[in-house]
């Protein structure tokens, strides 16, 4: 549990709405059993380096189906015995505002 | 209201326990009066161009004051007459999965 | 000269050949007079905070003129006093392998 | 070759001069036999998805070693059938300014 990513996914060849694609992957991280929370510019996911980077791979095969050109946004974040993060770094930043 | 952002910032300079840096900008984003919304990896705002960024500028300025190196992420999404899309976005990929 | 920039910004509703419109934004920033650095991903701007980010105004405001959906990701790295680093960052990494 | 990413890494916990660090992972990725190119905010990788994030992988094992927070940034653009993009993609821009 020790990585937390925010990961955001979407075709190029489809027009400006997107969001039946973006559905399609945010189903396969709901089905995953690894923590998230989805955002308005992307999905934030806890779990070990190799499980979440997993999952995105899964999502652009999905994607690869029928997309021709497909973009993908990761920012990770990994601390060393980190867990719960997905809540707790949250509750940290409120907890000092 | 026709741009959304997710902006995470953190001085690079301070350690690994980043979180009263990052409260001081959320603090000012809150402060704005602009829709924002916490994630664990960043913050969303929704607003114009000019607003959204004149408030990313005036957190970095927050930062400088007593950091050396400051780094920022910022994914921004323009839409022609998007409006109320903070909730909207992910209601649409929700509704679809 | 303390920001040094990567920035990409693409319309979403144009397909999946986006370089004309990439074009048009690179165009604007090789005309800034700022320092600048092509990528296969993007391109590194260095400057002012305020330089810095009114070039990337400027460029979505190009897109938008005839894009009705623009994406744009931003990492910033702010070093205080920092100067000449579109260079000096690669050096410094290459004097090191 | 159907993917090119634009990758940065960085250690939290080491202070503001990280080039020490992001030197030991870019020597991992020019000893991968990927096509790399090193900018200033990161380096651009290009081949297969799974090779790629494989490399990013072991660019954070090495930091880990020695460092409890490390932050990743990676956006990545597959395009079905593209190759030798890691140089067409600049070229494809600059014919057209």
């Amino acid at each position: 549990m020790s990585v937390l990513i925010h990961f955001s996914i979407f075709p190029l060849d489809k027009g400006k709405s997107v969001s039946p694609y973006v559905a399609r992957a945010v189903k396969i991280i709901g089905e995953s059993g690894l923590k998230f929370s989805l955002g308005p510019m992307g999905t934030s996911i806890e779990g070990e380096w190799d499980e979440v980077i997993t999952l995105v791979g899964r999502c652009l095969q999905e994607l690869k189906k029928d997309s021709d050109r497909v973009y993908m946004s990761i920012t990770a974040d990994y601390r060393r015995g980190g867990s719960g993060r997905i809540e707790s770094k949250v509750e940290s930043v409120e907890s000092r505002i």
